[in-house]
C-alpha cells in the first residue's frame, strides 16, 4: 500500500469536528472534498486546498470513502435522503456522538438503501484529530473498513475496528465513557470544597491527575474479577468504601457542598453489602448495578 | 544531609499499612523500632532488622519521629493516652486515613499534650510505599516536618507539607479523592452493560485508562474556569452535557443498567442550566455543588 497516492475522501459536515476531520486529511495528502449546509464554513478548507461542492450528491460522487460528521444520526440521514447519489462502490462512515441505539437505525437505514456502512467514534477533542496517539474507533462492514483502513488512519494512530455489529463503536463509547460525567463531578465536588476554604483548584490539580493515574491502574485488577464473577481477594473491600461513605458525607458538610449526588452512589455500596458482598472488593458494585 | 546517618524511626501499628512503613524505613537504613497491638505481626520486621518492642513508652522514647498507622484516630489516642512517654525533642506522625474533623481533633489532643504534630496521607496502596513516584502528603507543624523531612522521603519520593493548618492533608485526600468512587461506578456500569452483552470488562479497560488519561488532561483547563470563576469559553457545554444525560438513560435502558445513580448527576447538570450556565463550560457545576 506505501506506494499507493493517498486516495480521495469526502467529509459532509464542517463544524469543530467535520473540519478537524478534513485538515487531518489534507495533511495526509489525501484529495478532499468537502461540503456543508452552511457554504461559508468551507472557505478556510478550501485555502488548505480542500476541493469545495455545495451539492451533496457532487460530494459522494467524488470519493470511494464519505465521512459524515454532522450533529446526529437523523440529521445526517436527513442530508442523504436528500440526494440521488449512486454509493455503489463507495463506504459511508458515520463520526457524530449518538448512542446504540441510534447507530443501529442509521445501519438499518443504509442497508436499505444498500449502503455500505461504518460507524466510528472519535474519544477525543477536535484537536486531537491526525495524532499519533488519538484513538477512533469502528463498527460494521468489516470489507468497507479493510478497504479504507490507510485513509482513516490519516484521523488518529489508533484505528480500531471493534466488530461487525454496527452499534459496537458507540456502545463502547457510552461503556467506557461512563466514568466521565461521575468522575467529573467528583472533581467539581473537591474544587467547590476547596473554594469555601479558599484554595484554588488548580492546587488540587496535580494531586487529581495522580489519583485518576491510579484509579487506571487498577482497573485490570477490577476487570479480572468482574470478569471471573470472584470478588473475593480485594483489596479494597465493600466495607472500606461503606466507613469511606459516611466520610463523604461528614466532609460533604464540613466543606459546604451537596451530597445529593452521592448518595445513590452509597445506596449501591449498601446494596452490595446487604447482598452479602460487605467483606469483597468493591467490583462487586457491578452485581448490584446490573438490572436483575 | 547526605553525610549523616539514616535518623532512628519508630512506627506503631503494623497492620498493612504499619508494615510496609517500617519495611521502607528499613530499607532506608533507618534503626526502625516497631509496635504492634498484636505482637505477632512484628515478626516479620524484626527478621528484616527491626527492633521490636511491647512497651509504648519504650517505643516512642526510641526515636524522635513517631509514626502511628492504627485504624483511626480514636485508636491511635487509645493507645497513647494509655502510656507516659515523654514527647519532649519529639515530633507524632499519624498517617490512617480519616478526615479533616478528625485531624482537627487529633491536631486539638497533641496540642494538649504538648505534643508536636504532623498529620499525612498516603495516597496509595502499601506496595507502592517506598517508591520514587509515590506520593504522601503531611500537614501541621513546620519545624517538625523540616527537622524529619529527610526520614519521611523515604516512604516515597514525592513527600509534600501541605501547610500549617493541621487538618489539610485530609482535605487534600478527601477533595481529590472525591473523584474515586463516583469513577469507578462509572466503569462498574460500563462493565455491567458489557457483562449483558457477552463482553468481558478486561477489553473495555484499555480504552477506560486512556479515557481517565484524557479527563486528567482536561482539568488543567476546568480548574482555570473554576479558579476564574469565568465558564464562558466552555468547549464541552452544560447544554452538550445535558444530551448526553438523555443518551446515559437510553444507554442505561438498553444494556440493562441501573440508572439510579446517574439521576442526580443530571439534576447538577439541570440545576447548572436553570441558573444560566447552558452554554458555559461544565465546569460552572462547581458552582451549582456548592451549599449555598
Ligand atoms: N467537538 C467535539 O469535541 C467532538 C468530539 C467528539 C465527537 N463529536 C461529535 O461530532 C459531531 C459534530 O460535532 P461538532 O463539534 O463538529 O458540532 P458543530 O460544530 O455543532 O457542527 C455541527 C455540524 O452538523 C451540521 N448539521 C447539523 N444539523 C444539520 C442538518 N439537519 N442538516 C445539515 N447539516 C447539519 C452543521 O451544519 P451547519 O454548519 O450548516 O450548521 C455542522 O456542520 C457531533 O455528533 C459531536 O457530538 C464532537
Ligand atoms: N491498606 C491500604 O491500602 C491503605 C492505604 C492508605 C491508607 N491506609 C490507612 O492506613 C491505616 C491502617 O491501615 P491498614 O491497611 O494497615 O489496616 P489494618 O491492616 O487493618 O491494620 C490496622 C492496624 O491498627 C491497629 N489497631 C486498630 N485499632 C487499634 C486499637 N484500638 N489499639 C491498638 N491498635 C489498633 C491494628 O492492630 P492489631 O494488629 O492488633 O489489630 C493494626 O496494626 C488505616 O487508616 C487505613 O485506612 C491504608
Amino acid at each position: 500500500m506505501t506506494d499507493h497516492q493517498p486516495a480521495p475522501v469526502t467529509v459532509l459536515g464542517l463544524g469543530s469536528m467535520g473540519s478537524a476531520l478534513a485538515r487531518a486529511f489534507l495533511a495526509a495528502g489525501h484529495p478532499t472534498t468537502v461540503w456543508n449546509r452552511t457554504p461559508s464554513k468551507a472557505a478556510p478548507l478550501v485555502a488548505e486546498g480542500a476541493r469545495h461542492t455545495t451539492a451533496v450528491d457532487d460530494a459522494v460522487a467524488a470519493s470511494p470513502l464519505v465521512i459524515a460528521c454532522l450533529t446526529g444520526y437523523d440529521d445526517t440521514r436527513a442530508v442523504l435522503e436528500s440526494t440521488t447519489a449512486s454509493w455503489a462502490g463507495r463506504v459511508l462512515v458515520t463520526l457524530n456522538s449518538g448512542t446504540p441505539t441510534g447507530a443501529r437505525g442509521m445501519a438499518a437505514w443504509a442497508a436499505e438503501q444498500g449502503i455500505r456502512f461504518l460507524d466510528g467514534a472519535v474519544k477525543d477533542v477536535p484537536d486531537a484529530v491526525g495524532k499519533a496517539g488519538t484513538l477512533l474507533y469502528y463498527a460494521g462492514d468489516p470489507e468497507g473498513f479493510a478497504e479504507h483502513a490507510a485513509t482513516l488512519r490519516a484521523l488518529g494512530g489508533d484505528t480500531v475496528l471493534l466488530g461487525d455489529e454496527p452499534d459496537l463503536a458507540k456502545f463502547y463509547e457510552s461503556a467506557v465513557g461512563a466514568t466521565l460525567l461521575p468522575a467529573l463531578v467528583g472533581f467539581f465536588a473537591g474544587a467547590a470544597a476547596a473554594r469555601n476554604r479558599g484554595i484554588p483548584a488548580s492546587e488540587l490539580v496535580p494531586y487529581s491527575v495522580r489519583w485518576l493515574t491510579m484509579i487506571g491502574e487498577i482497573l485490570p485488577l477490577f476487570a479480572a474479577e468482574i470478569d471471573a464473577r470472584d470478588y473475593s481477594a480485594g483489596a479494597s473491600s465493600v466495607d472500606l468504601f461503606l466507613t469511606g461513605a459516611d466520610w463523604d458525607l461528614e466532609f460533604a458538610r464540613d466543606a459546604g457542598i451537596d451530597d445529593a449526588w452521592l448518595r445513590p452512589l452509597h445506596d449501591l455500596i449498601r446494596r452490595a453489602g446487604a447482598a452479602g458482598h460487605g467483606p469483597d472488593s468493591i467490583a462487586a458494585l457491578t452485581e448490584v448495578i446490573r438490572v436483575p
